[in-house]
């Protein structure tokens, strides 16, 4: 991945005193935040066509079954209140904000890309926003794993049992999606780092590390 | 939280252009990290006192009961792989960690704080290895909050039964427990982003915003 790549930018008339000052990983950052946009498309595809219904003999009366889908499904989930989708609905909300998100910073970040000089205060500002950002996806993508893990292992000493073996289809999506959020929260790290690399790189007296 | 405590520090001989390139927030930076510390040294010993046994009678012969312990513990948790509290053991691993991570930046800002002046590099080599700290610490809190509200609230659809009306004392000691790994993980956020600040103050033409 090239996020240490360099974007020296124009020459500013009044340039300050140190010789980097104009430093910038901007190409590397639009790009990384287009794939942050394509983790969040994704994994929220993933969480909502994860819908699978299984037909489970009901004990007691032979022959007769009932529709047990396990779904993702916001209203539904609230309305019932006791589907394993439950928690991952956290998740999925934080990932629509962070689509949101990464389409914003993504202008953002193209319209700072086209000026000669990009101010210092842009990168404080966009790697605190990160930050913040990174704090709720990293979280939210634990909820998930720890839940699906459950699902996927079960719990026999307090009787959870796993349902990953009867929703197998259901599983492999949320897993999936759990894995594109991880994905995405390492984008976020790498972009607070490029930004903070950015300012350091901005400081009179800095060096290559 | 004194968070945007200045110090400036002795005027250094040969200073640099810019003004402000001596700006460094190291006071804030060690009482957040003494912060840190304290909290995982909470975080662990409410993890480790949380052991709760229950007399659970056994259904089919009645007079007979188990002693069913629900506690955090490493090994007994490891060799017998499904307990409760299995999920949890990640997040004190991780904890533990912290407080060395946190007792080793203590005494690197420590030491730095005596100093005229602080290298900008020492703040960028920090923010990134916070950055990743808090990433960990944010996906642990966020997996034991998982299995935490299921321990909670139970997952009727999957039949995943509560269990925290149970071991009353345990879930209330875990729960503590996440609630100050949560506040370990807002501090780093607020530590990375006043190392953040620190660089932007140092870069040239930087104003207080």
């Amino acid at each position: 991945m090239s996020s240490m790549e360099t974007e020296k930018g124009a020459e500013q008339p009044a340039a300050v005193a140190a010789g980097s000052s104009n430093y910038s990983c901007i190409r590397a950052d639009v790009g990384l935040r287009l794939l942050l946009l394509a983790a969040s498309i994704v994994a929220v595809v993933l969480m909502v066509t994860s819908k699978q219904t299984k037909n489970i003999p009901v004990p007691t009366i032979p022959g007769l079954t009932i529709a047990n889908p396990a779904k993702f499904d916001d209203s539904a989930a609230l309305v019932k209140g006791n589907r394993f989708a439950e928690l991952t609905i956290e998740i999925c909300e934080n990932i629509d904000v962070l689509g949101l998100y990464s389409i914003i910073t993504t202008i953002a970040s193209l319209a700072v890309m086209g000026k000669s000089s990009v101010p210092a205060k842009y990168f404080w500002i966009l790697a605190v926003h990160d930050l913040l950002v990174l704090g709720l996806v990293a979280a939210a993508t634990g909820t998930a794993g720890g839940v699906a893990y459950i699902g996927l292992q079960g719990n026999s000493h307090v009787n959870w049992g796993k349902i990953c073996n009867v929703y197998d289809k259901f599983c492999r999506f949320i897993g999936s999606s759990i894995a594109v959020s991880l994905f995405a929260a390492v984008v976020l790290v790498l972009l607070v780092a490029i930004n903070v690399y950015s300012l350091y790189r901005r400081t009179p007296g800095s060096s290559v590390w």
